[in-house]
């Protein structure tokens, strides 16, 4: 089944792509199976994070965003991670967006997807998710998520691009980014510039952003913007791209991705360790290394290095027993 | 040197025990190698966590408990991680505490430490620093904490004993106790009972307990305190000791002590994993394998399965290459 949907896909039948995405949703073999076919034809999307605090516009900015890229051609996909609420996130997404869909635009498809971790991170279906999306040929991929959660993947992640979304008013200022969220922001939204010290945020911002040291030769612009309006959406887009083109142009984009690759697979083997640990067994290899430190007869120390020693090889980084074995 | 310290401990010269805890807070070798010799000797303490949010009067009750404890002849150890601010909790424990210092009495020992992880948990520091008062013969060690924190351990698999701390008129009644931290408690303690809404909260506390299951048998006890005129500090002592006595005559402590060891070794796995990762270089093993999953060469959940196929043996849990190996 997972094989013919792949093969609707690949004769651009967009219908396959919601119950894949299902699939994978659900942590179904048939996702995952399907998903290993898709893999190698993905890391072609400009992947855009758009990331800020609920209230800040999220969603009209999306929606503002998506019919400005279709203007210039891109086929469009959103993922919306967990959307805030279903008034005053998702359903104002909703609404733009099947606006869209009715002219049916086959360039612009859009899924809400409950895919958080239990610490509010992002979980391994989400990178999973874009990696369908992208196998789909959609050109740009913009995931809209609340902030950047505690654990799991982050948002900063899973995209080449983040904007990080701000309002006036919602508590004091600039310090109203929350600590980390500055930083992995590539663009500085100031949304709702027709709120009273928007252009002031906007400066403050601005200043901010000179005093910090830029490694990669990136400058981070700041854009004031009015989602509802849309005035200022075109200077959003153009700075999304001239990102897109600096990354092409440095090592960015090949940074980007190994980063990505990086948070993928330390996800899963963090998601992996810690299942079978929940199932740890007394009669297992784990459940007698458990039970040895429990009674005082192998110290934390001796049983983390004895596991870390059969990761040795793959993990290299000067494990002289694993170097030794390998020699 | 560490071996000095160890022979200091021993001689019962508790000098050694701040040099042997600055030397683990720090990861110093030599403070791991003590602790290495120290290990087998660890066990025998109650380890008692107290919780609660700031403003809920943790530290006076924890000082309240210290002369309690005295009076039973217990030897008590405090440990104090991140101690919110230096007026409010830090500074009346270390008042109360120096106080009782002053009369030079050996049998209590405090120590402060901002042994908490990058989002909140428990770094792996504090588990060792209960192992060293537990080795020092501390037979009660009190650890007391802000909330459970995001990541790391939580101080719910580091101790025998959770005590969560409330106080009325912290937000909403009931609900100012953050979703998971009822549950991590085995007594629940309202503090300052002086204040309006204070036996209304154990009231609600108390019918909330009951209708929850208690899978181990064990009733949680609501108990109304106000730590600083002393009133019912009496009764949470009895139940920090029936508590101990459930644990001992049940399969209770073993468990916990079992879950505190999963947690030290998963905690250390995963911190060890997370820095490799962070130095993962362009020419060893795990760097190819992240480069060929950045190329497409290979899929995330492959890398994912060469990597836990090397911890097969050790994880157990029906890894077939694994079985074959051993087989």
């Amino acid at each position: 089944m997972a094989g013919d949907l792949v093969e609707q896909l690949d004769r651009g039948d967009q219908r396959a792509l919601p119950r894949l995405l299902t699939l994978v949703e659900n942590d179904d073999p048939r996702g995952l199976a399907a998903l290993e076919q898709l893999y190698p034809r993905t890391g072609r999307a400009h992947v855009v994070g758009i990331t800020g605090p609920p209230g800040s516009g999220k969603s009209t900015l999306v929606a503002a965003l998506v019919a400005g890229l279709r203007k210039r051609s891109e086929r469009v996909a959103v993922l919306a991670i967990d959307p805030s609420s279903p008034v005053s996130g998702g359903a104002v997404l909703g609404d733009r967006i099947r606006m869209m869909e009715r002219h049916a635009d086959p360039g612009v498809f859009v899924r809400s997807m409950a895919a958080r971790g239990r610490l509010g991170g992002l979980a391994p279906t989400a990178a999973r998710a874009v990696h369908l999306l992208d196998a789909a040929g959609y050109s740009t991929i913009l995931v809209e998520t609340v902030g950047t959660g505690q654990d799991g993947i982050s948002v900063a992640d899973l995209a080449h691009t983040v904007a990080v979304v701000q309002v006036p008013g919602l508590g004091d200022g600039v310090q109203s980014i929350k600590a980390g969220q500055l930083e992995i922001g590539d663009l500085l939204v100031v949304n709702k510039l027709d709120l009273p010290g928007a252009r002031e945020v906007v400066r403050l911002l601005r200043l901010d952003v000179a005093a910090q040291h830029q490694p990669d030769g990136w400058d981070t612009p700041v854009v004031g913007v009015s989602a509802t309006s849309g005035d200022g959406i075109e200077d959003v887009l153009e700075a999304i791209e001239a990102h897109h083109r600096h990354l092409k142009a440095t090592a960015g984009w090949g940074d980007r991705t190994r980063r990505a690759a990086v948070a993928e697979i330390l996800g899963g083997v963090r998601q992996e360790l810690d299942r079978r640990f929940r199932e740890v067994g007394s009669s297992d290899d784990l459940g007698t290394l458990v039970a040895d430190v429990a009674n005082r007869r192998s110290s934390p120390e001796m049983a983390i290095a004895a596991l870390l020693d059969r990761l040795g090889g793959a993990l290299g980084g000067g494990d002289p027993v694993g170097d030794q074995r390998r020699g």
